[in-house]
């Protein structure tokens, strides 16, 4: 591994927040491995961009900002008394500027078309046992934490709950990008107010109005932004044409390449048979092998392929329409025959450009709730401390219906 | 009434909207008119800057925003096709600067005790009709509008209603100067979805997350701000020390007040004695004449009047607390005693230092709904066209207990 | 003095910095001391807000914002190795919240109408050494810094000098609330670049470009918004009436004035004889005392007084010229002549409304340089080291030249 | 062409401007056009994001920026009665929106080896003429603007002069994206200033130092963000892996790269053959094609592309040192034989990896002079207008040498 002198950059302006520091050496390196450099390459809204302009920001500074927050919070929960060792303090920044480090390209869209059966998750895990090896064993705590197995459960939480700093970041960070200034949380708020009782990680009383309003600002982005109709025509066209790149590679058909993509491509990967070799390759893809793949797919013989592949990137895309109730048969029927007369392809085909689909968000979920601390010391709820907004009401999930078709 | 050249300053500083333009040159007159120059003198958040110290905005700067945003809405609606004469844009624009220029000094804490039985919007419509006849005639369809008579009803929707300039403009402005960022909304985004529809404010479809937001937003801000209970204190102090220095004037003692403020000590004001030469005094009244004089009351040899004036003054203030449930006279009448023995006052006189109230906020109301239109044109009220959180538990008062005490 | 449970709040709005925490118990007490919450009636900017109306911040807020950077200029040194004790910490934050507590009303306007011949630092230490005994001498540290005698150069440049804290804080806080976005600094950058080098306060060699944008940004702010026209007219016109007042009180006449205002007008205080009393006296007497007396003398009988005082708060002012040159004597006739004429006054008597006068500025002040600290640790003047602007030539004073005669 | 129908989106969310809007379906159109999508796939700022994470902006995002502040302009001058007829604005959005078109992937730097001896400002012009035949003749007189032969020489100016709308956007979006504030720039203030006299593109008197500091934030952006030396290095070596992949494809080696990217990697394109075809191919390409490429390369079997590409894809770049004077031949070679040790290449080879270049920037060029309009009407070049800041200084280019090699 390449060395640094210590005094590298240490600071790192973000737009957000001002400036960001990189508390010490070894997680300088993390950062520096070709593993995490990677993360500069991955957008994190995906496709968002085509309807947001601004939405070009990666995992890698979204993982920065996460450092950043955590920092925050050790701070505020030690003033507030909470023991927290300096080991402790590195495991979670590390744990949390590695939590999305498996996500593959494009973020969500591929999770299922490029590899099929395991999670970004169990991903993240897999590179960081490597990273672990690497460094010799000093992200053991950082794994630990990862996975929820640390006896201290506000450690965990802290990495993965409903209230969590990964949230934190992404509201914002997206809500910022976007120029959706409606989703705009006050994480500065929401860690100020954090605690720990019990073990658990809480929120102080006085916090209850800024948690509700976090869980309607988190809901108005999921319904606003990253299930925004034309985001999610082109995320399910981009799922579709890899999905019949895959179809033509397995029947043998050549397609433009890089080689890690061409791995995937080629290859069917699941959770079975994820080797090293498996990550090795799953670390060189990004978002640039796929794109510039698709632009090449443009001009392919095989129609299907290069069709899919011009209407993205001339964003010309598929017509969608949403509601609440699913579409009926006939409907959809009707559509693919108008799509087999347009388009010149046959009835089977047009599962590529005619489908159906559902979305669901749930606003809050009960199961892992968010607790608030009174006075006295007791937990409660939020769905339950919150004097009138029916937070009840959020926990059912929102379903909705979508149907794509060419225009 | 003194001219103007038409050159004159015409663009504004405005930390939130960048530039404010003032239209034309009626518009500037009214602007110079002493009566709207005093509004420079009031708060418009009263005694919160004793908790959030940054809120020492003025009645003026609002209403010059309101202004503004009013602008833009027109903007919008004539973009959509909405027709809106010269005229009534000029009447709008004056409507929604003036609708506040009868608020008395510290806005509302003092409504009822300088004055009784007179509202802040009936000042307002005074002060209207006295400058009407300065500017002959020429407010007569702004007053109209600011009545609610103008046939054209969403006229009178974007000067009051449940989603008017007005709270487009205070939401946002008291949540940037507070620093409380929660309390932030999207007034551009609400106003870009403004639509008329029979005569109607309405809001387009896809605004919908945005009002749930700003009704969210706007009861955080209730409880968190408005309500806060450092300035439910200072307020019902201040009201307080007005009491009990109306009482010593009725009884003839010699108080320390500038002229407007001995006006309304000395005399029982109340709409049925509301004459011009009162219009005249309230025109000259604001916070300098009662803060000023209740520093001076602090050396007053009324022993109540002294010790709650510097209670005020160095902001020392009584205990508060808050709850659901009304006290229980018991421990009021404890704390009444405590208060006799430390203050060494009878136990009459305790009602300045010792009391309860309650405090109420509804945070949608339901007889004046938010119109929700539909792409198939129709309309619904927003409680029943959200898809899931439940706004009608919002429509519920919520009603807290507060005592305060000495220290 | 009063006594605070441990646990009281110690968190604070602010719409620049976002959340300021109050770091300790003593410091805690001297911000609810009198003498401070004083600072929050008197406003930082003067009459600027006449022109800018978002400008109503006080010296309060401005006090508690230096507070902030002054921990976030130890946090930047001590990282670099810089040593710092927990007491010249504490000093530190003293000194910065003290610096300005001996303001008078309407901030640098009155320094020399209400009193003469003290300057505000003066008073300022006047106030520490009160403020020391009541303190049992917790105080004294700081009060040394503040008087520039610790051996520690930069402790007290970091109070005073060209890049200190107060202007850090003073300059973004300015460009914020009057909306002048092009005053804005980068505090933050200035404060990361800060080091020590031969126990002299010096900026690093990055940073520049940094300092050459502050010199030019404060520059800016002088031209446009300090020495703004408007506010020019307005901050001469309350000395002029409030030197009238002085004159009547000399002569006997009876004026409205809260006691501490009748003291500064019915005495003539200077540095000789500013006793304990006057101490007091000046503690009880801010922006409100001066205002309202004003309100009230537009209806005095004394013509002068009445004409200047309606004018004031009406916001009805003079006309101002700015120019190069000095105005010649014959011009200042013309306009003194026909002032007798309007207003109907002696010649004599138009020196209240027509008068010519100085202002200077000068951007960049050679005798206490800006120190640059290059990577071999050499320590240059930034009017040298800057590679290209000629920062030269900001060490020359700017003068300008103004009239003002009624319209 | 694809149809719209009319009602189609038509207002875009930006982070920076709130909300844009395109103000015609012939400019939607031109947006919608393969053409200008392209640009969302080419940064703004190049490999800057490998030092600032957030300036991922992308060349779509700054054009249309470009729109909004041109309908300010417009908007502006018209209130200021500057006659500006329909069709002339609409020129003036279209040519300000095409102006960047020809932009190659990652924008500057591969202005020079993708392709030789043509600008990019030629080759946009070339794409604005293929539209207007696209688009039957609507965009002739934004062409006339955009080559600056229209008559009236201030429209020429909006596009193209040192205060140009471009610079107007792209210094705000860089210093928003980079997160540097300090090279903020009051785009609306600077536009409030504008006018026309004789035909010329001017600022008013009291915009003057909006102005200075506009040139000084620029001088900022370049020596700290634009010329930042860990950009120059990656910009740098980016040039030299492509001129690497020429040189073998000139050898006919065979390598990856999309078809786009072959077509010019295997010709040598310059003005002279710049057929259609070749703008058609120019189209296709961006970063995308670029960036994936390298990623493959950094296994091809030859060793200074596979070692360039790889230092690229994982950061770990050539150090690089500055300053003022050129770096000499001994030093020079004297890295020279180091790199030929450690990377084991012939010393021919080492000029990959052991270079000096000078880099340079004007601040203000006294050619195009930026004209101040006072009072009386008379024009002045701001460098002379300036009453102290030594603007002359600025006119000297200031020139700055560079080494990079091998850590």
């Amino acid at each position: 591994m390449k060395k640094k002198t210590p005094n590298k950059l240490k600071i790192l302006n973000d737009p957000i927040y001002g400036f960001i520091q990189i508390p010490n050496s070894l997680i300088f390196d993390i950062i520096e491995h070709p593993y995490f450099q990677r993360l500069r390459r991955i957008t994190q809204m995906g496709f968002s961009n085509l309807v947001y302009p601004g939405a070009n920001h990666t995992r890698f500074h979204h993982a920065i900002g996460c450092m950043h927050l955590m920092q925050k919070a050790i701070r505020v929960l030690r003033f507030k008394q909470v023991a927290i060792s300096k080991e402790e303090e590195n495991a979670l920044c590390i744990a949390i500027l590695l939590h999305d480090i498996g996500h593959g390209a494009f973020s969500h869209a591929l999770e299922h078309s490029i590899v099929s059966e395991i999670s970004h998750e169990e991903i993240s895990l897999k590179f960081m046992k490597k990273l672990n090896e690497e460094f010799e064993g000093k992200l053991t705590l950082a794994i630990e934490i990862f996975e929820g197995k640390n006896a201290r459960k506000f450690l965990c939480q802290l990495i993965s709950s409903q209230l969590d700093i990964d949230r934190l970041d992404y509201l914002k960070r997206d809500s910022f990008y976007t120029g959706v200034t409606e989703g705009n949380i006050s994480s500065d708020r929401l860690i100020a107010m954090m605690n720990v009782k019990n073990d658990e990680l809480v929120i102080e009383k006085k916090g209850i109005y800024s948690v509700e309003k976090f869980l309607i600002a988190r809901r108005l982005m999921y319904w606003q932004v990253y299930l925004h109709k034309t985001g999610l025509v082109a995320e399910n066209m981009l799922v579709n044409v890899l999905k019949r790149a895959k179809e033509l590679a397995e029947n043998g058909v050549e397609l433009f390449a890089s080689s890690a993509l061409r791995y995937f491509l080629y290859h069917q990967i699941d959770a079975s048979n994820f080797t090293e070799e498996t990550l090795e390759m799953f670390s060189k893809l990004d978002d640039y092998d796929v794109l510039s793949a698709i632009k090449e797919w443009a001009n392919h013989n095989d129609k299907i392929l290069s069709l899919l592949a011009k209407m993205i990137v001339d964003r010309s895309l598929l017509r969608i329409e949403i509601q609440k109730d699913p579409f009926n048969d006939v409907y959809l029927e009707k559509k693919q025959q108008k799509a087999t007369k347009k388009l010149g392809i046959s009835k089977e085909e047009t599962r590529f450009f005619v489908f159906t689909q559902q979305i669901r968000n749930q606003a809050y979920n009960l199961k892992k709730p968010v607790l608030i601390l009174n006075k006295k010391g007791k937990l409660k709820d939020i769905a339950k401390a919150s004097d009138q907004l029916n937070l009840q009401a959020l926990t059912k999930p929102v379903i909705k219906h979508f149907i794509c078709y060419p225009k």
